[in-house]
């Protein structure tokens, strides 16, 4: 199933998205994206519905994130070694991780707002994990069974907030507008081997990134059964697993966003993210 | 106004502590402790009841963590100068940020669990704020309106998983039980000047840790305006805002948490928590 939420922001509604490619409304069997909603047990009974039941959503509303607002949204740093390489910075011997402000989390054609006086904001083209079950201690061996899905996420950075400005790299993520996730929710059956999926980016029609989950250093099962060493996992969370070379940090000379520039990116399988830089206004 | 939740874990219910020290129960007029409930529109509404007028609430049931699990727990390090001189740190230049995941927080009186594996579990005794309004680009002289109350927190840190584990400091932060937080949420009124406030903790009934407010490196209202530059802040959010000396890690040797010590903590005018350490069990 490819999961959506639709609508203006703070009123979206659940629904999926037909063999035809319209969107269904899903209001009437679920209330959002989000907590237990997305449990094995609520999507199965969202899997046995036909579509062609559900009522047809018509005109071309908006797109929000595919899931509401997370309790942790939580990302891998580092998680391919190109692009350890082209941060300068050591390949890690276990997952680095890092915290994005859940309220950062905005639909995937939403404008990216620069911050205010930001002079380096930066695009990570990432696979996101969405969790479905609660998750402490789990085994590598169980940790996709606690994966509700799959989704592209721009992992927006403001890299002066993330390394000049007195350590931890939080500073730098959560700014308003950078979590872009979606366009969907697809779940694992319909993606397949989630470690090879081909992935890109492109700034203004140019392309910047380019990778496959092949390629990361973590893969998924790992990093979920890794996190849950160290916190809970609840159902809705987002884990943001890290990006493959090409971020504008690592070009000589670096090269950042302004207001104006279209960032487009996606990942095989789960679909097409595009947003405009947008000065930051009061 | 003093705030609590009490309950069960899970089903804690709103109410507050009366002038003879009883609790009240709010269920009545508020939902929970959380979000829109701590603007101050909200608390207005509920510091014009009359006490006496509220249902006592009998027996001694347990205390809740003051407001519910939070979207941003944000904690400041190295805070107090001469904290950061016993971590062997340079003093900050600016506000160093982590996260705590949200569903660390516990009551004041719950056990804390020592992580399977752990071998040095610390405490910290913190002052906490809570956010009451939804907070952006806050200017410094405007910030404290945005403060709902104030709160102790133990901000339990593993010190291995913080330093040792590739870094960024939230693997050792947001463990299941290090975020015990309350007794009370204190409104500002009965705060009076928040940074003039005796902190101490004890392990076993030996004091460990004394200190005040006063010597915070930033200030609360520093603190708001600065995470806004980052990140929105939201109500119910929660800030610990560092600790002073005396920590475990700090020690020569180093002395760390084992299952049954009991920490004992307090911070003037927010009364006193109380944990007993416990293993890790499946």
């Amino acid at each position: 199933m490819k999961l959506v939420r639709y609508g203006k922001p703070g009123s979206e509604k659940p629904g999926l998205i037909d063999a035809d490619g319209k969107i269904r409304d899903l209001s009437a069997h679920v209330a959002d994206w989000k907590g237990d909603a997305l449990s094995p047990q609520s999507l199965a009974r969202i899997a046995a519905l036909a579509p062609a039941s559900l009522p047809e959503v018509t005109g071309n509303p908006r797109l929000g994130s595919c899931v509401a607002q997370p309790g942790n949204f939580i990302a891998v740093g580092l998680n391919y070694a190109d692009h350890a390489a082209e941060s300068n910075l050591p390949v890690p011997k276990e997952p680095v991780l890092f915290n994005k402000a859940p309220s950062c989390v905005v639909g995937p054609y939403d404008d990216v707002v620069i911050p205010r006086g930001s002079e380096k904001t930066d695009w990570e083209v990432e696979l996101a994990i969405i969790i479905g079950s609660r998750a402490s201690y789990v085994e590598e061996k169980d940790a996709l069974s606690y994966v509700a899905g799959y989704a592209v996420c721009n992992d927006v950075s403001e890299r002066a907030y993330q390394i000049e400005r007195s350590g931890q790299w939080m500073k730098g993520k959560g700014c308003p507008t950078f979590g872009p996730l979606g366009p969907w929710l697809v779940t694992p059956d319909e993606v397949g081997d989630v470690q090879n999926l081909s992935m890109w980016l492109d700034v203004d029609g140019e392309r910047v990134q380019t990778g496959s989950t092949k390629t990361m250093i973590f893969g998924v099962a790992h990093i979920v059964h890794y996190i849950s060493q160290f916190l809970i996992l609840e159902p809705g969370d987002v884990i943001t697993t890290g990006t493959p070379p090409g971020v504008g940090m690592g070009m000589k000379p670096p090269r950042y966003l302004k207001p104006g520039n279209v960032m487009t990116l996606g990942i095989e399988k789960l679909g097409d993210q595009r947003q405009t830089t947008v000065a930051w206004s009061a």
